[in-house]
């Protein structure tokens, strides 16, 4: 059965990102170098965490993931990551207002959803077909999937560094009284990585 | 120069200790065998974590951690730790109502202060001397220091469980705005051991 998973990298205190998102800043206040840095510094220790963001079907991601604008579509934006994102399959962006999909190299298209999180994910499953769905991110989008209960298993690197300020993955989230538990956790050098089922 | 420390064993969701304390469960809903389960079941690893819990000159404590009644003191409560509590320096216990001062065996002192974190720590301090301080807890009294500026160095053992109902250790906390960071983090196999200062 093709599972529905996500990969978060969250500090010490909880955040996901930092406050005052911008075209320059796509991570806000944080420093996305630090946040991730258990990913790039230890790479060999990290080949397990590394294929877990490969692999998948589909993605499905909120509009503040895809990109800084809100309100009306600019449509010269195509995502933080160039002409060939990472994704290389089928990428769902949720958000308010219709836009055409826009197909980029490598396998990448972006489908632009408006009739909410169940049928983004209900188009994900059926691009993803035998393989998982990914919900790529933001927090608030993770959140959203976690409380309809529609999300199998959550990947946590947890990395201890401090941010203050920025989008809070627990606050007011009671995710055992939503049926998780840490079914796995191993230390790194950089991070602690637990998974969430 | 003596410190003022504090360590405190928080849930990857941010928690140190279960919402509905009572008598019989000091730390509320939370299960606090599996929180410590980094403490007991891996002692070797844990010498230094153990020997930080001793060697400090006085402590620090909120009315909650010294017991589960509110309003007026029941005086026939003399704290969760027994005839011979661990602490065995002065322990000052913050509240808002006097009490006369307990000996117990062991060395262990309760004083009761109702002027104020401040004039709780000043009085903490004198009796150490030459040792730190260590603020024992609750989660609310830590806050409360930390808030105020008076905590030197933090130490927490973050045990990979999910509590989701619990006194929240981050919420509205922004510890980089109050001058603290990361300075030291170690992972065992059981928890992540951060020092913040």
């Amino acid at each position: 059965m093709p599972k529905i998973t996500s990969d978060l990298t969250i500090t010490l205190d909880g955040c996901a990102a930092g406050a005052g998102q911008s075209r320059e800043h796509p991570f806000g206040d944080m420093d996305p170098d630090r946040l991730h840095a258990w990913m790039f510094d230890h790479a060999e220790e990290n080949t397990e965490e590394k294929e877990a963001f490969a692999g998948c079907g589909a993605y499905v991601m909120g509009r503040n993931m895809f990109g800084p604008d809100r309100g009306e579509w600019d449509l010269d934006w195509r995502g933080w990551w160039g002409p060939n994102p990472p994704f290389q399959v089928p990428t769902f962006v949720l958000g308010h207002r219709p836009r055409p999909s826009v197909e980029m190299e490598g396998g990448t298209v972006y489908h632009f959803v408006t009739d909410g999180i169940e049928a983004a994910l209900e188009r994900a499953r059926d691009a993803a077909g035998e393989r998982d769905v990914k919900i790529g991110g933001g927090v608030s989008t993770v959140r959203q999937y976690l409380q309809a209960g529609l999300i199998d298993e959550l990947h946590f690197a947890l990395s201890p560094v401090l941010l203050g300020q920025g989008e809070a993955m627990f606050a007011g989230l009671d995710l055992p009284a939503l049926g998780y538990r840490v079914v796995e956790s191993t230390a790194s050098e950089m991070a602690t990585h637990v998974v969430v089922g």
